[in-house]
């Protein structure tokens, strides 16, 4: 990976997390995300809004201290009126990484979307500050964010629900704890959709640093499965019934373990 | 479908059902079984072996009688010894269906398999007699048959148990339960081992009925996930270590519900 451009013209790396990172044990996740926010030079923001518990932000501060970071503050967002708040505004622009924790992606949207805290994380990610998310924070990360939907693997119409994100990888529709929780008929159903989205599907302890050339690679212990719907010769999507079983032809399929890299915008895979 | 042809020259059709087919409303799937066989012409043979249960036989007897089968009869095959039972392989070479109930497939394998009844089932299905299985009834039909594996998404190392089956659809591994029991992981593992088999996941109460002409419909309330592994870039199942998640390039996958046909040869899906 190429070293960290604070500020500058290049975009910064995006990294959503499919959740239940490891942190005690050899944590790669956070630890490649300390590093490339510049290690003892990071300045690291925690935005623990999607979490309801109290010491969420702390925790990951502590976390990435532990981890070599030089500077790491825990930004308290629990309403809108405070996502316009400009001493926190301030600390939020000193940032080399920004983290958003895993919880509720709705109070994510609901908090944050729309506010000069969301306007600053997708402006300074567009600068060079590097971006990590973890499970409600990775969801967020695509424009068209999965809150909700069916359990299994049989899409259906109606089986998932989409809501505005931050928009930090336009063409990604994000999904995590991804076999855990078995969430592929949500995944086949938002790429149905409309067969621009690639749907990935994030396994805990498991991310993609998503490089500033829109190719990302796999760290992590799970797996990564990317459902590109591009090729697809037939939908049901918009004929089914409420509930109904839907028919798609054609779907395309990787199954990614660490190390695997793929072109967003060639949609194309390669192993290392 | 065309009329059956009893004991013609075109091989029967054959029939997995993915188990928990309906019996009592509608029982689309059993009662087409029950006309493509002949209806009041019907002679369908029940072979319970792969349950453990006393009256599994009996019970689908009368559920045949139901949907209007003329004869029906349960073979009692408990021992490897009474697959050879010459007045039983009278009365199963009088069918026009052959039935085999859920279970356990490795009952199935392990007492029919090399059996004069075993070569019975193959060589009247080659000669036009209609075979129907459900559970691990459908699960024999294949040549590979899948008797255990991991659950869930992401296929790994060593994540499928194959075992010899009926071999009624050699190029297809046929799972059951499929959505319900959440076996994507396994169905993956098994084509990932070699690409020319095409992996058939099918849902509970929903069945492909196989045409002679190796093109098979969707019948029934579920929807049939087939992954098609014949495009695939790269595997990693042969580096990979014990119980490693795999990586799978450019696998193909199709969603298909009721209505929708599939042609086995070509591998290409058609909507009706």
């Amino acid at each position: 990976m190429p070293s960290p451009s604070v500020k500058g013209q290049q975009r910064g790396y995006v990294i959503p997390i499919g959740g239940a990172e490891e942190k005690v044990n050899d944590p790669e996740v956070l630890r490649r995300f300390v590093e490339l926010s510049g290690g003892s030079d990071a300045v690291i923001s925690i935005i623990p809004t999607a979490s309801q518990l109290k010491d969420t932000g702390k925790r990951y501060a502590k976390l990435f201290g532990k981890l070599g970071a030089g500077t790491t503050h825990s930004l308290t967002i629990n309403e809108r009126s405070e996502a316009e708040d400009p001493a926190l505004l301030e600390k939020l622009e000193s940032s080399t990484g920004i983290f958003i924790t895993g919880g509720n992606q709705l109070r994510l949207s609901t908090i944050l979307g729309g506010t000069p805290v969301a306007q600053m994380i997708r402006k300074l990610n567009a600068q060079g500050v590097h971006y990590a998310g973890t499970s409600a924070g990775a969801a967020i990360v695509s424009q068209h964010m999965i809150v909700g939907g069916t359990t299994g693997l049989v899409p259906t119409e109606g089986g998932v629900n989409l809501a505005p994100g931050l928009g930090l990888a336009n063409t990604l529709v994000i999904d995590q704890h991804f076999s855990e929780r078995n969430r592929m008929a949500r995944l086949l159903s938002a790429v149905s959709f409309n067969p621009f989205l690639i749907g990935i599907g994030l396994d805990e302890d498991t991310a993609i640093f998503i490089a500033p050339d829109n190719e990302f690679t796999v760290v992590g212990s799970g797996s990564v499965t990317v459902v590109d719907a591009s090729d697809i010769e037939y939908s049901s999507m918009a004929e089914a019934g409420s509930g109904e079983a839907l028919t798609l032809l054609n779907l395309k399929m990787h199954i990614l373990a660490a190390g695997s890299r793929y072109d967003i915008d060639s949609r194309q895979p390669h192993i290392t």
